[in-house]
């Protein structure tokens, strides 16, 4: 028994992870009162039956698979084709230039993605700065690298102008030596966009300090009315050598089952992400890999119905939530994720969790995935169907009157 | 730039990788006289252009898509169904048992499988047994994570009662602090087999020890004629803790373009194997994870046929092979690798797989990928259709010719 594996294993935990909960131990759980009936919802991911992929994928798939040997074994980073018309339509969304052959890589999803740019870029020892809260992975990506994570502050409670990060604390991050900054942008989990001078600032921060930058944009195409969104990649004032930008099509697209990821940027980094995923898993499935021909090429105004669906259930279930006067949060500007903040219960966020998947059918994501200290919050994505997601609104309402202090 | 990282980088290069033949550097190679025509041969992996994915196996991943948000979105350990399924049909192959829930894991292609169980197991400064030659990743694996790799050799060419396995160099590698043992059977890249003896010696030397043993089961159902094959997980002598034993359906069933793999063994490794799967690519594609159905339920008699279609063609190879007079090899016993020692030429081995790309339409891997000191053989892949390949063979006597001393 190596206990210093032991350990590492033990900070990477999965239990309270979105699409786990069935393993959870719930022996210790005593509910109050009945069983709150509804159609059972789990916000712990996008119900992808409720929003369907992008019509067409399944059949470019099977073309896919038609296509045969030279579809099923690409390089490692890709179909060279598919590399070079996905780069292409990036290029155009982000507003920079993306060589195919030298800054781009399709992975096993994004997470695939995040896991080869931190396994490329962290040796053990290094300080990376993490945003609180932010996607659980990220911390536990550090860990795994045996990094050390670096805290900073996102105040998103207290603004409305910008995501809120604690720039000062950014700077004083790079300063004491962090030579790495990852972050969600729109944040995961609580759907806010950082604003053009935070992205600015960023840039400028982490060029002054020659520190690398790893932006998660998953969700950077699902932006609500009013918001604008600003690429980091597209800043003038940053060595594109200390980029890596990552997207994909498992969210606002729903292919997900797909398992579809990309990065671009640091052709330096996207070759060592080569060399990882040649030992990791070889390559994005073969035949998948096609399916992101459908991707920025959506039939004309699917992407605008599929915002303003989300748009409308978010107002409703803000709506529900404000009502009740027990939350405080904040209006998602992009994405699919609400993290509001629960008033003191007599249960902790654990027990809270596990109680609104038993008593009330509804599953939801402890804050504390998002950083030990987010004990009073948790997650959602809104990405269901409408009026399911309302009743399951309406019990969480319900459990948290039952429970709270 | 961190040096250190730069240099693990540089130890687990891809430019040999198969596969990845297009990304070489080309200026410096000269060729001797004229081009070989011929048909194009990748022998670098199996073309599943000339032996087909099993029946029916996109029907079952269009299912897959049908049944929508509960297949995209499985636990990362993989559907608890299709565990169920697949667990059932390896406990019969294997002749053991397999609990599904706690004993086993869907992984992306069998390379998932190996990445995420020495993730599991090795920590840095680990001493881990190599077997050379073995799968070029093996090696790769044990320098990403900072473990050390000690070579034990195997005689393959010595023998045709076993494997060959130097099993007093095995003892003494666990007598020295080796923790691990990592090895493919059948082997990779030579083909053969190890003998029950082998086999029942290995778990018995690991269990004297305390040491674990990943077995990389990828090509044991591929069994020719006369040969009998031995798992390790059905030794009684060693703590089943200790194993873990990794499948998958890419190679005899050519399903590679799905990314499937499995693992199965010590409930402590799985755990861990799947809250690392959970960070590095959240799960096998769910949809093809549904194709998992298909493996070992195939129709009556397509994998005798398939087994004898490949008999075949190495009889054919190795015949023109051994009639050339220039080889040294063992004829394959499992698998579709051939492993031919070459004799001395004027060119490196490196040199040698370029010229036989850019003079005969020729791709082999070159066998240092498999240790560096096999700079005198290489592997192919004959899992080709059958007259491409005889032309192929025949144009590698000729290059063979040309470059000898």
């Amino acid at each position: 028994m190596n206990y210093l594996l032991e350990e590492k294993f033990s900070k990477i935990g999965a239990e309270h992870a979105p699409g786990q909960e069935g393993r959870q131990n719930i022996d210790e759980i005593q509910l109050r009162g009945e069983k709150i009936e509804g159609k059972p919802v789990d916000f712990s991911h996008g119900d992808v039956d409720a929003f369907e992929p992008i019509p067409g994928t399944l059949d470019i798939f099977i073309e896919g698979v038609h296509v045969g040997g030279k579809q099923a074994y690409t390089e490692y980073r890709g179909s060279e084709a598919i590399r070079k018309n996905v780069a292409k339509k990036l290029s155009n969304f982000t507003g920079t230039t993306i060589d195919p052959e030298q800054n781009f890589i399709i992975t096993p999803g994004t997470q695939g993605a995040l896991f080869l740019a931190m396994g490329s870029w962290v040796y053990r020892g290094d300080k990376v700065a993490i945003v609180a809260p932010d996607y659980f992975a990220n911390r536990k990506l550090v860990e795994f690298f045996d990094g050390e994570a670096v805290p900073v502050q996102l105040d998103y409670l207290q603004t409305t102008t910008c995501a809120g990060l604690d720039l000062t604390q950014l700077e004083e991050a790079f300063n004491s030596g962090v030579k790495l900054f990852l972050f969600s942008n729109p944040n995961n989990p609580t759907g806010v966009i950082y604003s053009p001078d935070e992205i600015r600032e960023i840039a400028e921060l982490a060029e002054k300090y020659g520190a690398k930058v790893i932006v998660d944009q998953l969700y950077s195409r699902q932006i609500f009315e009013g918001r604008t969104y600003t690429h980091l990649c597209a800043q003038n004032t940053i060595d594109p050598e200390n980029v890596i930008t990552i997207m994909g099509p498992s969210k606002t697209e729903s292919l997900s089952g797909y398992r579809l990821g990309v990065a671009f940027g640091s052709a330096n980094i996207i070759g060592r992400m080569e060399k990882l995923q040649a030992i990791v898993s070889l390559r994005a499935g073969g035949y998948s890999q096609a399916v992101l021909k459908s991707w920025f090429a959506e039939p004309e105004g699917w992407m605008t119905k599929r915002i303003s669906e989300h748009q409308a259930i978010r107002d409703n279930l803000i709506d529900k939530l404000r009502a009740s006067g027990y939350f405080q949060l904040r209006t998602t500007e992009a994405g699919s994720y609400l993290f509001p903040r629960i008033p003191k219960l007599d249960v902790s966020i654990s027990q809270f969790v596990k109680i609104l998947r038993l008593q009330a059918a509804v599953t939801v994501t402890p804050g504390t995935e998002f950083g030990s200290q987010f004990t009073d919050s948790f997650r959602i994505n809104f990405s269901q169907d409408h009026a399911a997601a309302e009743g399951a609104i309406e019990r969480i309402i319900k459990v948290v009157e039952e429970y709270r202090k």
